[in-house]
């Protein structure tokens, strides 16, 4: 593939939520990325966030488990990672940071950019918490992706945020904020 | 139970590693707590971390999956809580934090003393986390009792490190303390 062709390609993104509930506001922001529309780029959801067995080193003989192959294949596949999440008693969601402990010895995530997107803007230590491990990882946190976006409160599903104008156009801009981190203009 | 009796009840300690790792030197402290003898002090290992299943707050209705009630019921019956964790990533390890996260709701650390003990007194971003997340579950850090104990690069199991005579006062001085916040003097 030449660079040119690469630069055809749309820009890939992986979008995960950091909450396993059904009702879960971040969950419904990474749906509406999905399924929101900006040229070049195109966004699927990771869902295999509760089949990742608890982190053990031990069990990282080999290929690993299953669903760790799984989960750093996926993340081998995307130019980019857009991750919303809910604080848990004022720090990341046990289940989310499983994930990422997983990859810190493989570096799937090494100069990977990543947008943190945030349900619930007054929550920062678990975003703070988010930006030290995923830096010290040597992914790229990219700032002007990652956006707050207040939803807390108001119940909406996911197209209920498309359909609310200034979400989705926060959505939208900070989706075209991660490609650019991908693919500078 | 009077309270004359229920003082002469020893003092009883779960202790919990954060790392599933066979060789953890984790691991090896909080064994090593649960081997040394002080007078009054009884220390129990909590072994069901990897069992406990990712939190997610539509599983717990009624009383929950099996072993969260199992957990919860230990955290229930323990006078204090001892926890001796690694740092994975500038962070606390998700299966740490997932076990914490099952229990924000339910409130069994609601004024539980709680001794945090770190085998790498370097890694300060996991000890500040756990501080924030236990501070804000209302569990009560117990400064003296958290106590930094170097065994990164000595390899030591429990057996070596309680025959370390200065790692070994050191751990039996933070049991001490720790029991001294359950039931003061």
């Amino acid at each position: 593939m030449t660079p040119l062709d690469a630069d055809r390609r749309p820009v890939s993104i992986l979008a995960i939520s950091g909450s396993l509930r059904a009702a879960s506001s971040n969950s419904a922001l990474v749906q509406a990325a999905a399924a929101t529309a900006v040229a070049g780029v195109e966004v699927s959801v990771y869902e295999g966030l509760a089949d990742l067995p608890p982190f053990n080193p031990d069990l990282d003989e080999g290929q690993g488990p299953a669903a760790v192959v799984r989960f750093r294949a996926a993340l081998q596949a995307c130019d980019a990672l857009l991750i919303s999440s809910p604080e848990y008693a004022h720090g990341v969601p046990g289940v989310l940071k499983n994930a990422l402990d997983w990859v810190v010895g493989s570096g799937e995530l090494i100069d990977k950019p990543v947008a943190l997107i945030n349900a619930s803007p007054r929550a920062t230590h678990a975003q703070a918490s988010l930006t030290e491990t995923l830096t010290v990882m040597s992914a790229r946190v990219v700032p002007e992706a990652s956006i707050g976006v207040p939803l807390a409160g108001r119940n909406l599903d996911a197209t209920g945020i498309l359909a609310a104008t200034e979400l989705a156009l926060a959505l939208r801009g900070a989706l075209a904020s991660l490609a650019a981190a991908v693919r500078p203009a």
